[in-house]
């Protein structure tokens, strides 16, 4: 009984509260003193000309907004700007699940089936294969700053147009790309900055030197994964999938370049992400082998577990940095670094990036990777050689048990299976 | 009676030519011919509007001048800057001793007795514990390149103004401040100008965009240590030193956002900071451990000596990145780069540098720190595994030496010793 | 009889289509459609108000642009251009065989016994010596994306000029020479923009700051080799062609500087410049030691061959950074990176280059050397040890294997080998 009367007191008091609505004459005599810029840069931005005050974005709410609870989130800019919003769903940015994070979590509107993917159902533990697993080894601090402030943008407008001042000068600045596109893993600001586009950009100004938002939001599209032909892992698209959206770059470049010079760069790109991709397939192979040989140091059950996968070997884009063996931490360099930096260094016309921070970080990892593994065939005197695996081990038992790692992982039939196993067995017999 | 003689005589020829002093109206018939830059600045500059000519800064001797004795550091410049003086003497960058050089000899007034720290009386060579042994290495031409060029800051009002040219536009922008607040060690200017400080100052200006001036030289001071909470090393000051600066850099912090907010952001930054220092921590703790199983290759015994600590172990702040272990080599790049690079990035808001130059390459690099390890104790058969030092050694007399390194280093007690050493002995007599 | 004929008629033809010759009037109508930017910036070019049209540069045969066979290359310039065309052939930009890419085809008017430095006549395939055979290694599609974007500056004025925006605006910006002078290997760019030079170009612009051109290109020469005492590959040119260069460069410091001031800076980049060699010749002999022991892993032969030297070890500038071992990989870190790095970030007075990213990283990078060294020696049971060559080796054999290597790379003479296996020789004896 008394817990429902308090029920409603409280209810009355939230009504009452939503009553006492504030507009922005009620909010400027205090913000003006707390917080300055805020209301500095609203009176500045087209929203205060526009005479969108305080309550539009942030409710009339005030204990809300004190508890955090009232953040101010792509559903509540939305209404007003549906053809960004729109856009914006389609695109890359605006699917979380394929955005980097593999968590819908932030995502208005999501399928809830999505969440299955990754959870047995009101779970937060990861249940198995999603697109990213690092975070989940990050401690929540780092997690908001290392991660969040980039892969909220599914479902923060401001990850973009920052909060109080939408001047849409800032947007159309790279820079306001570069917060998150830079760095060792993407470097796209860096590489485009220093690129013919980014040097005529930075003499003669947006008209002449084309930016991020020319190519990849032509007309203020929101959709910014209009002719991308790959994964963000760079994965080529099948071609049903990848060649339309190949025309629509092309259309975009003849804006300024006839569509055949158009045309064989992105070809150019295209023959160069094959030719890295089997750099770094040709440095998995050798991690594999290795492992088929239980000569990584250390294996995977001796380290903490990944957590998706456990105790397995992980080489595919769940690779981690950490809790690792050297050897596959170069791995995850060359995946994850230098090969994008090739890829996305051809594709934006930058030799620094395609050739020395890419190509030539790819090949210098190849050879660093090759010296490891050398160092642990020769570090390990009873195993057998890895470059020999069929029955060149020191025993035919260790020759079995690499046929038996192959055929779990699937690189060896069932058939092939048996009959190197047979071939082993008549080996062993001979003797 | 002949050296008085002479003594009264350079007095006299002092005082003359002290009297045929020169003014600016006498220097600039020659220096516009011979350094035209110099007089040009000077003319646009603040100084010229305020009739401050060049026998203000440089004097009037002539023959002092071009012996290069009559140099305008902080000491010509502080009677007419008082405040900027003051407030930078308070501050790290004029406290030589502290500033990261370890040497306060260009520091005018200086306490004489902080020679003593470093040097015998009248010696030039260093004793004992200084701030920075690195630049004992180092020749004389990259002593004044590599490291005077910006550790003469505590002296030197040029550090950040220029010569001539005093116009303010130029130590207002962020960029005079990346001449030395750059690069792999401590990529402040980096990591501001891609944050969303930075990107907004990049669009729209000062007015919008806080700058390294915004928020470390608030109101002009010349105390840039306002608001810091750790040493230059990234060791957090203990609170009672450590919260009056949190304190006064909310204050700052509040120009533009709510305190609430400033203080999470901050307050993240401290807790990274722990979690790395953490990982830093493993890492010496497996350094340790192979020095007192004399796994290090080459021990520091086995090399050139440590300037400061000859052929002891060196892994604090005096840590060098030469005649050193490759292990060693790696504590070097993580202490020095990664962690600097993970907390100033938190602290500058820049999800790149905290996360992918920082903490990704603090755990990638404890991987190599661990493969090396696994290595280097592979490589030693009779050397008692690191892991399991107390009796697993392969004699009882290796175990009794590690022990003893230990209770050299401060790692156990006296008491401890006796403890661990009774064990190995009746170990040793059970046999 | 046919033959001539036909070469008539296409004689004929060929005429024809000269005379259906193409003016700016003509090419627009269509041009504004399927090429907007070009026209657009052609328009709004110097070119345009000299009314220099289309055909002026392509040349009216529009077969043949559309072939691709109508490249506007440098002798479509030069004879309006001619000081520019002159000076430029003069520096090492304009020389196709030393500007990097040890190939000349591209250099108009070159003269042809140069092919056979190294090519045997009408062949493409490479013979011996050339200055950089890194290409020869690459896809044609890295080739034309990661080399020749930059290495054709020889014979394509759009190299920096672009295409037709003439406007002299671009190529008198220092982003303009950032294009190729950039990355981990000549970071020209980066180490001038955070220099006193750059910082003041950025707050005050191109009166008060000195970029590229200010002092590479004095009075608009197009000899960017004026002042320059070294090769591109950072080795100090013989006094008789390396004073005079030099006191051109202090006749263009002196435009701002004392000369004495410049000449004291230059120095220090002299001194530094030596300095750095002995620590990549230091880390040269130590692998030379190692190869001479057989101790290289994978050892030259064992691997795919150099495209020049074949199976024999090079770690001259030809030095290959794929199919070679980790020390090799090491050191061409070492030459290609931290020593370029070092002498070019103290010549642009840029402390954080001269030393972090320069000095810092070659002595670092002799840390791993040394480990890497030590390793291979420690894991060759039955091989002499690298350190004590002369007789120290398991067996005499081996050390007259040594002494044969040693030989053979000229490390030692005739005379000095017939005394040490006289040595050997008698030491085995004595046994």
């Amino acid at each position: 009984m008394k817990t429902s009367l308090k029920i409603v007191a409280l209810s009355v008091a939230a009504v009452f509260m939503s009553l006492s609505s504030l507009s922005a004459e009620e909010c400027l005599p205090c913000h003006r003193e707390k917080t300055p810029a805020a209301v500095r840069q609203w009176e500045s931005s087209a929203h205060f000309k526009a005479k969108v005050g305080c309550e539009k974005c942030h409710g009339t709410d005030h204990e809300k907004m004190k508890r955090g609870e009232a953040r101010v989130d792509m559903k509540v800019c939305a209404p007003c700007h549906k053809k960004a919003f729109e856009t914006h769903r389609q695109s890359r940015h605006g699917m979380g699940l394929h955005s980097g994070w593999g968590c819908t979590r932030n995502l208005e509107g999501r399928n809830q089936r999505e969440c299955a993917f990754c959870h047995d159902k009101d779970s937060a533990e990861p249940l198995s294969q999603v697109q990213c697993a690092r975070f989940l080894k990050q401690s929540a601090d780092m997690g908001e700053v290392g991660c969040n402030y980039c892969h909220s943008v599914e479902s923060n407008c401001a990850s973009c147009h920052t909060n109080h001042n939408t001047d849409l000068k800032i947007v159309r600045d790279p820079a306001s790309c570069a917060k998150c596109h830079m760095g060792p893993d993407h470097p796209q600001w860096e590489m485009w900055q220093t690129s013919l586009h980014g040097t005529l950009y930075g003499s003669l100004g947006q008209a002449t030197g084309p930016t991020c938002q020319t190519c990849h939001m032509p007309q203020g599209t929101h959709d910014v994964s209009i002719g991308i032909t790959m994964s963000s892992g760079g994965i080529a698209y099948p071609p049903e999938k990848g060649k339309p959206q190949r025309e629509k770059m092309i259309t975009i470049c003849s804006q300024c370049h006839a569509p055949s010079f158009a045309s064989r760069e992105l070809n150019r790109g295209d023959a160069i992400q094959k030719q890295s991709l089997s750099i770094v397939k040709e440095a998995e192979k050798i991690i594999l082998d290795l492992a088929d040989h239980n000569l990584l140091d250390p294996m995977p059950e001796n380290r903490p577990p990944h957590p998706l996968s456990g105790n397995k070997l992980v080489i595919d884009s769940q690779l981690l940095y950490e809790d690792t063996s050297h050897i596959e931490r170069l791995l995850f360099k060359m995946k994850k670094y230098d090969y994008a930096r090739t890829i996305k260094g051809t594709y934006h016309q930058n030799p620094a990036y395609a050739h020395w921070y890419g190509n030539a970080e790819l090949k210098m990892d190849l050879v660093d990777i090759k010296a490891e593994a050398s160092r642990l065939k020769k570090g390990s005197k009873g195993a057998p050689a890895a470059d020999s695996p069929k029955t060149g081990g020191s025993t035919a038992e260790d020759a079995l048990r690499v046929l038996q790692k192959k055929l779990e992982r699937g690189a060896i039939s069932e058939e092939e299976y048996a009959k190197e196993k047979q071939k082993v067995l008549e080996e062993f017999l001979k003797k």
